[in-house]
């Protein structure tokens, strides 16, 4: 089959199938996580603990890890579930928040990217980079300001995501300003997003919960349902900001960027998607 | 004493008595069911640990049990506050949330059923089913179509619901589109309610939490409390799908239901109501 | 240095410097909490297993430890954390989430003021007359009424403040109706607040993630940081009041505290903050 670059067709692809999510997340901002994979028509499940982690693959559509707050079991958890997700070639998303801010995070996603059937490693720029060069000087969870994408450097990140995905041989969603997503061979840049989006805890965990909801039920296109996923967050960036109304602050425009996922439709994403090509 | 079906007075004992609900429950709606608590009159506190979940049921009105997302140690710690429960008569309500998804919850449901002193169990048609069949066949933590209570099967289910109530030694609440609530004599069929419910995460949960809320504060009313908790839940789900403007989507829906809940007057209660009784 | 009291100036110092905030926190409002952080200008990170508590505290400014919602790693992680904050000199918050409800709670949070390096203890009444008195009888999570801090008692808990201060070697911060704060010399009596915040929860463990990015950001005069964020969480607390229309209720009173202090200005909260020095 021939993948065309359809994001509102992918997005109706998620509301017509309801992939059931599975999530090993963090406690901070799941929450958000389930409701955003509700809005875009997806079914969130937060099964995280050894004893079920794997058995519940048996009917989970897909699998999102995301490393920002582990516990022993949750970290044993992740393998377990990953294992399970291979035999029975269900997609998985590995979000490594926060890789590079501790040894010991940077070491657990390199080991979950080399041990388990990783299809989309998606974080900041700064996170990525710890990964690839396995050296720790990350600022926490957000991305360095020095590491940021811009026009200024466009070409040379470019470069950089596309040698990440091959060197990690997955998809690679490299989320900020501008977003660019390989998969080894071309880079998308997406023009999506609003600066206001880095002031809430959770939009990069939502948009990681989305994106599989995206490649579960577009699994014969994963690069062409993540590129879909990263302009659907950006443009409920952008309409959330354009709502805000005077004496409306952060939490606010959280609420409505969950608002203008579930309210979304397939013609709005695809005339908003903004995104070229290298 | 003789109790009547006034659920609004039910939510006025609540505000009057401020009952303390230890709650056991799951990370991904814990602060929405601590809010609901408080929006109807309660005072929530989360205390899950091995070390101080008996310790604390002596200050405690009632004890919500929630297995969304268990650790071992919380595992324990229901067992050992609900023994505490039974030696204090304190009431106890069970969520068996995603009971038949994994085996594991299902056994660890139909444990805390067999061995502690539950005094409701609340949970989806599908839920239910599995727990009473002791089959694993439900899809995640969201009830099968299949499985939906509709006035076509009303009289089958209303049945089921009595059943269920029977084996289980309690009285039983099974929420959805038409909810139904048994004591093994009588059965409520709950007609409020809107289908925007079930498109964000956590309804059900932070009905749970506000019916151990109801139960702890008309303790001597059990099944009226029941029932005026799942009206009160259905009527605010109905208020806050009113309210929404243009534009307005899941996140603020959720938002509502909790100001709704907040705002609830006895007489807009009784107004609300609608039930009826096999 | 000399320290001014000039509130506003201490939150634009936060804005500045963007500090880095480590929380060990409980999962009920963690969500809040981080976005408070966000809101007034600090950057959270939620670190709290023992395999990289110390680990984190190289690159956080401060740390925020709320035993809300305790495991057995998260208690560890509190002492591995603590100790290395002492190595490296950063300011470290405790709130003592519940002392007085159980005995492990209590016990717990002595020994972290007992033997951690404790820039700031904040809590409601009843938790700290709990630990001063070593002995249990607070009701859950929020305060008992007959402890409340109010015009006809002020001189005593003022009294009470001081001497607390005093004993725990450490500034002590009163949250209630009236706020105070002392260093075991002077004592704050803050007037800002609504009774409103009460009825929500997760405005106490919000002030206390804020506040640690104010004594953060604010190092060199940690008394005044701890003033000014008690002012500017009460602040917001009265402008979400205000700007709550006929029909909002409990949670999107919640969601006006983070947008309030989202959009403060150093000149609002300089012309908005009540307070007088005992």
């Amino acid at each position: 089959m021939s993948c065309t670059l359809n994001p509102g067709r992918m997005l109706s692809n998620v509301r017509a199938s309801v992939p059931l999510i599975q999530c090993i997340t963090n406690y901070v901002t799941v929450h958000d996580v389930a409701n955003i994979i509700l809005a875009c028509g997806g079914s969130p499940a937060m099964v995280d603990s050894e004893e079920e982690a794997a058995d519940f693959l048996s009917i989970a559509y897909g699998l999102n890890v995301n490393i920002g707050t582990l516990n022993k079991s949750s970290a044993k958890a992740i393998f377990l579930a990953g294992r399970r997700a291979e035999e029975l070639k269900k997609p998985m998303l590995l979000d490594p928040v926060g890789a590079g801010a501790t040894k010991y995070r940077t070491k657990l996603a390199l080991s979950i990217i080399d041990e388990l059937p990783v299809s989309v490693v998606r974080g900041n720029i700064s996170e990525l980079m710890s990964l690839y060069y396995e050296s720790g000087s990350t600022r926490g969870v957000d991305a360095a300001a020095a590491d940021a994408v811009s026009n200024v450097n466009l070409h040379s990140k470019v470069a950089f995501a596309k040698d990440a995905a091959k060197r990690f041989g997955c998809i690679v969603a490299i989320s900020g300003a501008i977003d660019l997503i390989s998969d080894g061979m071309v880079c998308y840049a997406v023009r999506n997003g609003s600066a206001k989006m880095s002031t809430i805890t959770g939009t990069g965990c939502q948009l990681s919960g989305m994106m599989t909801a995206f490649i579960a039920a577009n699994n014969e296109c994963i690069l062409e349902a993540v590129l879909a996923a990263a302009c659907a967050m950006g443009l409920a960036g952008e309409i959330a900001e354009k709502k805000l109304l005077p004496g409306e602050g952060n939490a606010t425009y959280g609420n409505r960027i969950i608002d203008a996922i579930s309210l979304m439709t397939e013609e709005e994403l695809n005339r908003g998607a903004r995104y070229e090509v290298y």
